[in-house]
């Protein structure tokens, strides 16, 4: 039997998961390539820290060299994070002649372009199913199961951690700093959590799939692109009392021939299948002008969800179909086939809440404001003031609005406006409400 | 550019959808396959009948021959439902050296072993991704994307008629003749709907996918199997004030390193995932022991999502990924890898509905038979018995048991005893529960 040696270049939480699959489960490997995955080299920092898995003797190195410089290996798996030096290792690999696995979202995201075109001209290949959603196999089924559609809409949850904190606060009524601290003991989320939670992961991952359903690259810097951070609990109270709950919604989809795109906590219905994706689960709804609705869920990030991902494309190398699809997909071309919509001509119905003055007329000079720029109100939630502690009348009151359908622009002149109004005591909390 | 000729043969809903597509975006095809696919023939039964696409002249032909005879049609697509003609339509095919993409489960569920086997001797493919719930993408996903994973379960929606079907009776406590012949009204249900509503239809695309999942064969006799078609509205209401709904669900599991396979109508409690699947969608909830849980829902059925499919499979032949999965899969072989795990030993919750004598001492005699089988009561339903019309009291009273785990064996040997009990005036119904 034909031996297909590999190496693995970085052996985190990942790349531990995918040489346990490869050491434990020779037997599967074979019968899924008919061919004996050899895992030759492992390229870790720290040759003497514990890990999770028992390698035979050699295969461990700190040295890159030996896996560049050994002709035998043919597949590189690539597990560096961040930027630098992934970029620099990945193209290394590339022009050593390996064809690059690799899960690194935010290298495709930055220098995709530049990596795609590399390899293709040195006749390589770069797979990337774990770069998005982990265990569900969503480059997969944009790339080569929905051939017959244009993709009309992406909307999606791709960030575990989010999701597992927005669930925290919205099942446990825990304020976000306690329930980031929850996903941090639980390992959901990162010493620093700044990427999960501010949107950019999930704004990376819809960059990477919106290209390839859509042929049109949205640049990371151009993505409309808001976070949890600063989500309050009484906005999830609100959400609810209005039969909503809120989602990190990565959105990608078309309108009247233009693209909007954006990632931003939304407003789902409760009754949603969106709003049912709880904990460090991910979900896209995918809709393709041939097939209809279609839906896919299931874990985005984690050791074995992810090294699925990545074994899958080490069978897609050693069997050739990934060869096969990286040539024939116009991908990361500079060519953009949808013009952007720009976020103000991008319409939603929008949730706004404010902090008002309660005393007359205030009510009325908010709506005036928002009948002048044309925006509909749906519903209105203003509960009697609470009385304080010592019992004297409170002075200020939430007010909840639900717009209809409204332009983004047409919200921001409105907005600019409201500010203006003193009886509105605070900056007014914007989210969008998913159709 | 190169062009590419094939032959639809059949052009019912499906083939004339797949024209459709053919003809109408022909730049979408190229772009996903780097060739111009041509239809070049289109095989019917009847010349004259009306269709609901624009074909060229000289493509709609009633002769097989014509695709048969012309070497430069590589692929043809297979939409002939049934067993015979559509074997040897597609023998004819294969041994003319043509690609097959077919949709036909019931041939491949009763003769996928044969053609297969002949397939692979004259070096040629068979794709069929349409073949098993419709939009989506699940052949791809087994075979191809969970390629790290031994699939541990697989829990599903397949049959799209028995799925309207049931979401009518429970959204609008319609009785099963009325919703059925609601579904026939919208298309949903055939004229002769009994191979979708007698579970035979779910059955066959289990098997077809359990083989790919399990590697191991569950012929359609083997499979234990009931449908919808005696379903009656007083189980959906006990199943509701249990907090369950019903679904015709198709699993196969591993279980012990046996293969449970069935499908039935199954109590799935009302806010798990296959509950919220409505009207003729389809799901598939998939576990593999690398990924974890995942899952996959859309259209399982209808003109465009069948097309979908079928042109992903036509696709995935253009750019020749295809040919390679056929050649890797060791699929359809006679080897057994997972022994069957009889009925009688697959255990369950099950649900147990019978008609009994209102008296005293019933319950006790029931439950003594349970117990004597060590089967467990997990909850009991049995309201008062109401008056009838003339204001006599009823002398029978419905009863309902939720039974703990246990095996299939001990409760067709406790339903003998039970059925020698004067008091059941009723045989049982019974449903397995959903873990």
């Amino acid at each position: 039997m034909s031996v297909l040696p590999v190496a693995i270049v970085g052996m985190g939480t990942v790349g531990t998961g995918v040489a346990r699959v490869l050491v434990e489960e020779p037997e599967r490997m074979t019968q899924r390539t008919g061919l004996r995955i050899e895992l030759r080299k492992a390229v870790v920092r720290d040759l003497v820290r514990a890990r999770d898995v028992k390698l035979p003797a050699g295969v461990l190195t700190d040295d890159l060299q030996e896996v560049l410089r050994d002709p035998e290996i043919k597949v590189a798996i690539h597990l560096v994070g961040g930027i630098s030096p992934a970029r620099e290792i990945l193209l290394s690999l590339l022009e050593a002649g390996k064809d690059v696995v690799t899960a690194n979202k935010a290298l495709l995201c930055e220098h995709g372009t530049e990596l795609f075109a590399r390899a293709k001209e040195l006749g390589r290949t770069i797979t990337f199913e774990a770069a998005v959603a982990g265990g569900i196999p969503i480059i997969a089924v944009v790339s080569q199961c929905m051939t017959a559609n244009q993709i009309t809409s992406i909307s999606a949850i791709l960030n575990g951690t989010s999701n597992f904190i927005l669930t925290q606060m919205i099942q446990k009524q825990q304020p976000y700093a306690d329930a980031l601290k929850r996903a941090q003991e639980l390992g959901y989320a990162e010493a620093d959590p700044t990427m999960d939670v501010d949107g950019s992961d999930a704004a990376q991952k819809l960059s990477i799939l919106g290209e390839l359903a859509f042929g049109t690259k949205v640049p990371f810097g151009a993505l409309s692109r808001k976070g949890i951070d600063t989500l309050e609990l009484a906005d999830i109270k609100y959400a609810s009392e209005l039969g909503y709950t809120i989602k990190l919604l990565a959105v990608s989809r078309l309108v009247d021939g233009k693209l909007e795109s954006h990632v931003s906590p939304t407003l789902v219905r409760e009754d949603s299948p969106l709003a049912q994706v709880n904990g460090p689960f991910n979900a896209i709804a995918l809709q393709g002008d041939v097939v209809g609705d279609t839906w896919y869920s299931g874990r985005g990030a984690g050791q074995l969800p992810t090294a699925s991902a990545v074994l899958a494309d080490l069978v897609d190398l050693a069997v050739g179909r990934a060869q096969l699809t990286f040539q024939k997909l116009e991908l990361w071309k500079k060519q953009e086939r949808f013009p952007l919509l720009p976020s103000e001509k991008s319409s939603s119905r929008f949730y706004l809440r404010m902090l008002v003055e309660d005393r007359p007329h205030v009510l009325a000079d908010i709506a005036d404001v928002l009948g002048r720029h044309e925006i509909s109100i749906a519903s209105v939630i203003q509960h009697e003031a609470e009385a304080t502690e010592n019992s004297a009348p409170r002075t200020t009151v939430s007010l909840v609005i639900m717009t209809h359908r409204t332009t983004g622009g047409q919200l921001q002149r409105a907005d600019e406006e409201l500010k203006k109004l003193k009886a509105i005591k605070t900056s007014i909390v914007q989210m969008r409400v998913a159709d």
